[in-house]
């Protein structure tokens, strides 16, 4: 369904990439993280939040790049022997096997600093920009303080498995999505009160894709997923399936889905395309 | 002869890194990395260069909170076991060695978005803050190319020992010195013409820092040095006196030493603090 927007930020990316001044050797780490597969799914945000609140999305595709190279940091890092040492992604293997631990590292970082640059020389006001790079840079603290707790722990002592999931969620996987739909907004120009709208739909389907994406992990085969299935329960990882059970689980995706909705009722038709893609996110098989 | 600003820096840097919402773990990780030692010669840089355009340094305080939180996520993700393996660091065991790899990448990460969140967050003019994130974001992607080809290499063919060397030396060291003049400038409202004699101060200064570090390294011991001295000669990396010879490295120093006053010289008495700097820099034994 997202097809055409799709094609429009991969060509973006590709070409943002191809133009820059880099060495080749790191043109082609990221190149390789960055450009072959993936959802597209938070550039996809930005430029449908954009187009919602009535702006233009070809405004929106630098925001937009940039959120899809800081997602494909994250799980180039995420993917480190050091971290979740997964070998597989996207159904190829992941670039620190490809191209090595110092190359994988070096091009994550230089990933996050090309996402900054990206929407520090957008042409947007600069006000825009400036909000723009506040909402991506605390949205990025936000993923990693999930990664860290994710990873390492170090929660407050007394939180309840149900408190330690929550914060897992909404800072690894809810706080990128919530500001993707944010970015998109404030590109387009809305007011306070259109911004918390696209706001409580991003919370909404930030929450539940990881749901779904743990639903997922528990019924699906390595084959179809396109990476390891069945490792965050081996890993002994909390998720929700595992700490609310199958059925409360589905149970959470149907409300958050109707949230979702609710959130963009009053936006009427030009926020269908983001209706569409909140009932898509429900339901999806990968 | 920076000891007030110094303190300055350490007391915000401190105080951010206390204020801001971060799961324990994580905020003793940067703050293990970040508040512990360290010259402050970027931040100092970005509050004298404020100063010397007519500036208030008070305003510059969050940019160079940024460009040090930048400069140690640097040194954490280099020290790294795939990286340059380095087990100590200002006399102490670095952050991997002290918290594990794991939690260093993750910390390295963060000190980066937590960098652009403090500009984007500052009191200071949208279009000031959009552009002081441009500067050092494309400093910062400088910087890991400068690291990509110290580390994995990755050159154009057919370049000179010389040519290769001065690359990584203007990515590696000199882009965050000359950003940070730059921040400084931008952050004191100079025009064009100012802005370009804080430049050619910073390129001049960024460069000397590095050949000046190289020099140390072949006639210092470790223990005055608190890292491991002669490490880069052993591990055959490209060193100025190595490709230069001594004498001419020291000729180079005195001739960018010289450079950098020059640049300075229309700004009197406001750029006296830089000028003593740039003396300083040329003659430092650590």
């Amino acid at each position: 369904m997202l097809t055409p927007v799709i094609s429009e930020i991969d060509a973006y990316l590709a070409s943002v990439l191809n133009a820059r001044e880099l060495p080749e050797i790191l043109r082609g780490a990221i190149s390789y993280a960055t450009l072959y597969g993936g959802k597209r799914l938070r550039p996809a945000l930005v430029l449908l939040a954009c187009e919602a609140v009535g702006g233009d999305r070809a405004d929106a595709l630098p925001p937009a790049a940039a959120i899809e190279l800081i997602h494909n940091f994250s799980l180039v890092h995420d993917d480190l022997p050091s971290m979740d040492d997964d070998a597989l992604r996207r159904g190829r293997p992941t670039l620190h096997v490809q191209a090595g631990e110092a190359m994988a590292t070096l091009a994550g970082d230089a990933m996050v600093s090309i996402a900054f640059e990206l929407i520090a020389e957008a042409s947007l006001d600069a006000d825009v920009r400036s909000r723009i790079v506040r909402e991506l840079a605390s949205a990025t603290t936000a993923m990693i303080t999930g990664q860290v707790h994710d990873t390492v722990g170090g929660f407050p002592d007394g939180l309840s498995d149900e408190q330690r999931l929550g914060a897992i969620h909404r800072n690894k996987t809810g706080a990128l999505l919530r500001a993707a739909c944010r970015m998109g907004a404030i590109c387009g120009h809305a007011d306070e009160k259109v911004l918390g709208r696209l706001d409580r739909y991003g919370e909404a389907i930030g929450v539940m894709f990881q749901i779904v994406d743990d639903l997922l992990d528990v019924t699906q085969s390595t084959e179809h997923l396109g990476k390891a299935a069945g490792k965050d329960l081996s890993a002994g990882k909390l998720t929700w399936p595992g700490v609310m059970g199958i059925e409360r689980s589905k149970d959470d995706v149907r409300a958050l889905q109707a949230e979702a909705r609710d959130a963009l009722a009053p936006l009427g038709d030009a926020a269908e395309p983001l209706r569409r893609l909140g009932d898509h996110l429900a339901v999806r098989t990968r």
